[in-house]
């Protein structure tokens, strides 16, 4: 290794002059010291809780994740029907959840994130998670969901004759079984509720969130925050552009993965 | 709830006809069984090795992970000093490693995700770690990087007269402390040695680099399956689009929410 002093601030290395006035200059205070282990209450800011449960796709919860856990004085908490590891839709990748569905009874900004057929289909017939789901949303300010985690929220009954969006795969179940009005779009707000289409989706949505729980440049540092700059090497990101036969691939590539 | 007996396969209802003809249309055999616990060992295909630690960023991982662990015939293992859960560089996420470093002595690829300076700086200073990045590296077939995670592969020695690419804000310290040549672009190749730009870069180059370990059909179905059509609600998600204020307004953000 050859690394020099500077390397205490290895983020900061790129920006002349000091920090310390950005927040200030957009109004905000500082933030206030977060609970350990990420509770969702005593900070000032909203409070986010994330529903993770077992067959839940990585990326649904985590692109928000990214984004929301840095809005000034948010306070973020993973919730699952219990408190511990879940297992994403490929089997490959844990994540901790460090709360019980029981031990979250009231958060400013509720995320439901999509999953593989097994693990949406298990929280859709899920009686605790569902109504979880649906006693959190009362009081919420902002429902949101990603994915397939569009299907959760009607099976709670929170999206008949409601303009939303999801997984591309599964538009016409999202309309056929919970009655949702199908919307194209990254996301859909309908009231308070937001849609997200298919997994990567949840950072185009959580960056409008984040301008809605503060304002426009702080969801706009937030973006540069996380380098989202996109560029893909290909354009087959939608069923529209990417056709049918790449349609059947993605279907069996997402199939062949799944646990 | 109000579901049919459709909910079998909430993930196909929108695509007509029957699957299973589009893997072998793509020349592409029926994947091997993976190990449980997603062992990088067995499969048929690539082994694919990502490596966490306390301070990491979670999208640096999950966005890269989300594409490959479905390139057909993968095996995706989750590495980190020691096995267990670690803490990203929010304190708020908590992502299991299923393997400890000594576990797992060679992959075929291998990503290194980036972090906050903490837990940077922490992995850059671990000889136990750092030796593993450098050990492996003498056998992949892509050595691979996000975000902040090419400084830990400059404190590997793997950097030097490099051109290579970090998140946007470490960019001066790649060059001055590892001898790098920073290099413009979401992902940087250079010989087996792939570097991506910021957290959410990751996506995009692992779509590349799943076209590389496949071919371009396989990668574009990869982006259809995570639905990768970014449309964010603004446009500054690099520093030059951004500019000097929210660049320091988006660092101040990242500090504040620091563990």
């Amino acid at each position: 290794m050859d690394v020099d002093g500077g390397r205490r601030a290895v983020l900061r290395a790129a920006v002349a002059g000091g920090v310390g006035t950005g927040l200030a200059a957009a109004g905000l205070a500082p933030p206030a010291a977060a609970a350990p282990g990420g509770a969702a209450s005593g900070g000032r800011g909203p409070r986010i809780a994330i529903l993770l449960y077992d067959g839940l796709t990585a990326l649904d919860a985590v692109g928000p994740y990214e984004v929301l856990c840095r809005v000034p004085d948010a306070s973020v908490v993973t919730v699952a029907k219990r408190a511990g590891t879940v297992r994403t839709d490929t089997g490959v990748l844990g994540l901790v959840a460090d709360r019980a569905l029981h031990q979250v009874r009231h958060a400013d900004v509720l995320l439901v994130p999509g999953g593989g057929d097994r693990g949406v289909i298990a929280a859709m017939e899920d009686a605790e998670t569902v109504n979880w789901v649906r006693r959190l949303h009362q009081r919420t300010t902002w429902t949101t969901s990603v994915c397939t985690g569009a299907l959760i929220l009607g099976a709670a009954g929170l999206l008949h004759r409601v303009p939303a969006t999801t997984y591309w795969a599964s538009r016409s179940y999202l309309e056929s079984t919970f009655g949702a009005i199908y919307t194209p779009g990254r996301f859909v707000e309908s009231g308070k509720i937001i849609t997200a289409a298919g997994v990567s989706a949840g950072i185009d949505m959580a960056l409008q969130l984040a301008a809605k729980l503060t304002d426009d440049r702080v969801a706009q540092a937030l973006q540069l925050a996380v380098e989202y700059d996109p560029d893909p090497p290909f354009d087959t990101g939608s069923p529209e552009k990417a056709g049918p036969q790449l349609q059947q691939l993605a279907l069996e590539l997402l199939e062949a993965a799944a646990r």
